[in-house]
C-alpha cells in the first residue's frame, strides 16, 4: 500500500508552529501541517459570558473560520451569506470543549479568551491543527496576563493537541491530508492531553462500519502523532 | 455506588418504539427512552438535492427540533430567534451521517428521504433516540414506497441504533439520563449497526480525560445496550 | 347536502382534552378534534417584558408552530429557514390576544406565562383548537401558581374557546376539517367566552363574498360549538 | 358622549384619494382619511410566483410598510430591523386577499400586480386606507394594461374599501382615529364590496367582550362609511 | 452637445424645499430636485448610542430608503428581502458624515437626532437631495428644541448642501438627472458647507479615467450649484 | 511637524508585495504596507452573473473581510453576527469598481473573478492596500487562464493603485497608518491608473472643512505613492 502522500502509515506531515505571528493579540500561533495553515490567535477581554457574571470563574471559547479561497474550489464567505454553517458551529464547539479541557477556569479569574483559528489553507485536518496550534496561542496569551500581573500563576493544567486518522484501502494511517480524507473509509480525530488522558474522540464510517479493533489502531497512531505535536508546541510556548 | 436514577449500571431505561404514529408520514415512530419522547417521522420526495440530480442516487437527510417546553425550564423557540443552533445543527448533521451509513444509496434511486426527529420531552439522550427511532420510521418509508412500487427492493442493509453511556463517579454505567449526563465525567455517544460494527463513536471527557480502558468498557456497555434496542426496532417495524 | 365529513352540519368533531401531559411544563393540554392534534404548554416565568416592568402587572403571550411532517406533504421547518411565516405569525397573535381577553392581568403581578401551542397533525383549525387547549394550559398552570402560593388567587375572569365555521355549498357548517376548509367558500373563526362574549371574529370570503345573514348562522353554529368545548374545558380542568 | 376628534358618531374623516401620483407605476393612489395618509402603488410584472406557472391565472398580492416617522415616536425601519413584524405581515396578507376577492384572477391570464402600500402618516385605521387607496391604484394599472392591449378587459368583478369602527365609551362609532382607536373597548375592521357583500369581517375585544347586536350596529356603520369610500373610488379612478 | 434634459451645463433642475410636512416629526423637509423627491424627518431623541453615554455629547446619525416603486422598476422592498443593500448602508453613512460635519456635538448635550431620508421618487441624485434636505430638518428640529428648552443655542455650525455633477460625452455638467447619470462618463457627489468648504468628495469614472482638471471643473459646477440650494435652505428654515 | 510614525510627509511606508501565496487560487499576493497586512486572491469561475447571461462579458467583484484579532482590540467575526456592516459593504464595492475600471470586461468573455481581500493585520489603509494587492492576484489569474488558452490576451488596461493621504496637523501626508488616521483632519483615498487617471476620488473631512487647495495637494502626494506602487506591482506580476 502506498498513500498518495507517499508518507509511511505512521508518518506525521512536517508540522510548523510558529508563535506570535499577531501582532495586537495577547498570544498567537500559526501552525502548518503539510499544506494546511492555520492562524490561531487569543484574545482577552475582562468580561465573562453572563452565565458567569459574579461565579470568579473565566471561560475559553472558539470561532473557526475559513477564507473563500483556502479551498481547492472557492467557498462562499459566511459573513455574506449571513450565516455559519452547521460544520464551521461543530468545529468551533470542539475547539472550545477541548481547550477548556486542560485549562482551570476557575485559576483564570472572571476573564474570558476567545481562540480565532481562521484556516488560510486547507489540506485537510483544519480542526485538528486548530487545537493544536490554539493551545500555543492560549498559552501564550495566559503569560501575557501573568507578566501583566493579571494573573498569578498559568491556569493551563497540561498540554492538548489533536490529530486525525483513518482506515485507507484497509490499513490505518495518521495524519489524512485532504485526499486521503475524501477517499478514507473511516475517519477519525482525537484529541490526547500532554500525560496521555482522551479528551475528544470522534471516529465516523464514512463507507463500511468499522471495528474495535480499528479504533484501537488509529488510537494507537494519534498518540504517535501527538507526541510529537506536543514537543513542537513546548518548543513554540518556549518551555520545551 | 448509586446511579440517581438507582438503575444497574449496565440499565437501559425502559424503551418503547411506536411505529405509524404520525398519520401523514410515509413512515414514523414513537420513541420513549424512560421519560426522552421523541417522534421521528420519514417523508419521502422524488427530488434529491441539486448535487445528486442525474446521477441515479438517493438520500437521506434529518433535521431535529425540540419543542420549547420539552425541557425543564423553556427554550426559546428557534423559529422564533431565526436560526438554529450549533447544538442543533451538530445532532441533525450526525443523525443523518448514521441513517446513511446504513442505507443503499444507489438502491434508492433519485428520491430523498427527510427524517424529522421533534423531541416532545427530553430527559437525556434525546440524539441517540432520535438515530435509534429513526431507523424504524425509515424501514416503514421505504416499506410503503415498495408497496406502492417506488422501489423493488429495501435499501436498507443493517439496522442502526445509538445509546449514550458514561463515567459516572469513576464507574462506566449505560443510558444517561437528563440528572446522570450533567454530572458524568465522561459522555459518549455510540453508534451501532445490527451486525456490530462501529458507525460512530463521539466520547467527550466533561472534566478529567478519560482512558483508553475506559473507552472500552463504555463500548461494551453500548454493544448490550443497542442489541436491546435492536430487538425492539425488528419487533417495531414487524420484521422481528 | 352532504359534508365532505359526512357530519351532520351542526357537529362538531370528536374532541378529547387531555390534561397534564407535558412533564415539565406548569401546565399543559393535548387536544384533539377530529385528527388535528396540538400539544398545549404553559410556562410561568417570574420576568415580564420590559414595557411590563414596575407596572406590577402580568402578561400572557403565545407562540405557535407544527412539526414539519403534521401536514399531508412536509413543510419546512420554520427553524430551517430562519423565520417565522406570517401566517404563523398572525396565528400566535391572535392566541394570545385571545387568552388575555379572559385573564385579569393585575391579578397575576409580574409574571408571564408564555402558551407553547405545537401542532402535531394538522387536519383543518389549528388555531382554533389551540386556543381552546391553551385555556386548560393556562388554567392549569395558575393552579399550579395557587398551590405554589405565588398567586393568591385565580386570575382568570372567563373561559375563552374557538372554532372555525364556514358556508359549504351555500351552507353554513360547524368546525370544518381540511378537506372541507379547503372548498369552503367562507371561513370564520370565532372566540367565545364562556359567558357568550365575541372576543374575536374573523370572517373571509374564500370565493363570493358573504352575506350578514350568512355570518349570522356561522356565529350560531359557533356558539352551539364552543358550548360544548366549554363543557370539555371544565372537566379537562378539574372544574366541571 | 363626545368623540375625541367631535365628530359625530356615523361621520368619516375628511377623505380625498389622488390618483395617478407615483411617476413610474402603472397605476397609483394617495389617500387621505383625515391625518392618516397612504401612498398606494400597483406595479405590473409578467411573471407569476412559481405555482401559478402555466395555469394561465395572475396573481395579486400587497406589501405594506411604514416610514419610521409617521408615527408619533419614531418606530424602527424594518430593513436596519432585518425583518418585518408580525402586525405588517398580518397587514400585508389582509390587503392581498381583499383585492383578490375582486379581481378575476383568471381574465388576468399569467401576469401578477404587486400593491405597496407606504404609510407617510399615521392616525389610525392604515389597513383601511391602504385597501381603499389600493383598489384605485389597480383599477388605473390594470386600465394601463388595456390601453397598451395587455388586457383586453378590465379584470376587477367590484369595487372593494374598508373602514375600522368601534365601541366607544359604549356606543358604535365610525372610521377611528388613533385616540380613538387606542380607547375603543372594541375595535373592527370591514372589507366590503361595492354590491354589499362582506370580504373580510375582523372584529377584535380590546377590554370586554363584545355582543352580537354590537358587531350588527358597527356593520351597519361601516356600510354607510364604504359607501361614501366607494363614490370617491369612482370619482378618482374616472369611472364615476 | 445637448445634455439629455436640455438643461444648460451649469443648470440646476427645479429645487423646491418645502419645510415641516410631516405631522408627527421635531423638524422636516420634502425636497424635490426636478423628479426626484426625497421626505426628510428629523426625530430628537433623548438618549444617545451606548459609546457616547457620559460624555456629555449628542449623536446625528441617518437612515435612508426608498419606497419600492420610486424607480422606473419595482425594487425590492428591503424590509421584506431582510436587509438593507451595500448601496443604501453606503448612503446612509454619508448622509450622517455629512451632517456631523456641521454639528456642534458638544454643544448638543447628550441627546440623539435621527435623520430619515425616504425616496418617493427617485430620478437621479438621491443621496444629494437627501442631504441638502436633511440639513433643513435637522434645523428645524434644533429650533423645535430651542423652543422647549432642551437647547440653548443652535448647534450648527454651518449649512450643508450636495449636489451631484458629471462628466457628460466629455463635458462637465452639473446635477446630473437619472438618463444623464447612467451615461455619464464620470460620477461625482460634492458636499460642501455654507463657508465653501469641501466636507466629502467622492468621484468616480464609470468608464475612462478622469483627469486633475476635469475633477477641478466639476467642483466648480458644484459651487456654482450649492450656492443656490443654501438660498433654498434658508428660506425653507426661515431664515433667509 | 512630525508624524508620528515619523515618516516624512511624502514618505510611503514600506511596502512588500508576493505574489503567488495561495496555494489554490488562480492568482494571489499579500501586500504588506507597514503593518497593514492583506491577502488578496483571485478565484476565477466561468459562471457570470444572472444579469450578464448571454452578453458575452465577463465580471470582476471584491470581498472584503477582516480577521476578528486583525486589530487592537477584537472586532465581533461578521459571519458570526450574521451580517456585513456597512463598512465591509462599502469597502468591498470600492475595491470591485476599482478593479473594473482597469478591466476590459468584454474582452474576458463570460467568466468572473473574485477577488477576496482579506486583511490579517490591520494598521490604516487596508482598502487601499486591498486594491494594490488585488491587481496583481487579478493580472496573475488571467495569466493563468491565458496559459490554459481560456484567454487568447490580457483583459486588463492599465493598472491601478491606491493610496490614502490626510491633513495630519495642517500639513498634508501621505499613507496614513491608523495612529495617522485617527487624528487627521482630512482623510482622502486616492484610486489611480498607471497613466495617471483617476479612477475614485474619496475625501472626508474629519472635523474641519478642507479647501480645494488642500485637496489638490493630497492628490499630488497620492501621484508620488502610487508611481512607487505601479513599480512594485510589476515587479510582483513579473513584468517589471
Amino acid at each position: 500500500m502506498t498513500r498518495p502522500s507517499g508518507r509511511a502509515p505512521d508518518a506525521l506531515r512536517p508540522a510548523i508552529l510558529e508563535p506570535g505571528v499577531a501582532r495586537h493579540a495577547e498570544g498567537s500561533c500559526r501552525i502548518r501541517m503539510g499544506n494546511t495553515e492555520v492562524l490561531c490567535t487569543a484574545s482577552v477581554e475582562s468580561r465573562v459570558p453572563p452565565f458567569l457574571r459574579g461565579t470568579g470563574q473565566g471561560w475559553v471559547t472558539a470561532e473557526y473560520g475559513m477564507l473563500p479561497r483556502a479551498t481547492h474550489t472557492r467557498s462562499d464567505r459566511e459573513a455574506a451569506r449571513g450565516k455559519q454553517s452547521g460544520r464551521t458551529q461543530e468545529i468551533q464547539r470542539l475547539i472550545g470543549r477541548s481547550l477548556r479541557a486542560v485549562t482551570d477556569l476557575k485559576a483564570m479569574g472572571e476573564m474570558a479568551v476567545t481562540l480565532d483559528c481562521d484556516v488560510l489553507t486547507a489540506d485537510g485536518g483544519t480542526r485538528c491543527a486548530s487545537i493544536t496550534g490554539a493551545w500555543v496561542a492560549l498559552h501564550l496569551a495566559f503569560r501575557h496576563c501573568m507578566k501583566m500581573n493579571v494573573l498569578a500563576s498559568m491556569p493551563l493544567k497540561d498540554q492538548v493537541a489533536a490529530v486525525s486518522c483513518g482506515i485507507w484501502q484497509g490499513e490505518p494511517v495518521l495524519d489524512l491530508d485532504y485526499a486521503e480524507d475524501s477517499k478514507a473509509e473511516t475517519d477519525a480525530n482525537f484529541v490526547l492531553t500532554g500525560r496521555g488522558g482522551l479528551v475528544e474522540v470522534q471516529g465516523t464510517a464514512e463507507g463500511e462500519p468499522f471495528s474495535e479493533a480499528q479504533l484501537l489502531s488509529l488510537l494507537g497512531l494519534a498518540r504517535q502523532g501527538t507526541e510529537q505535536l506536543f514537543r513542537l508546541q513546548r518548543s513554540a510556548a518556549g518551555i520545551g
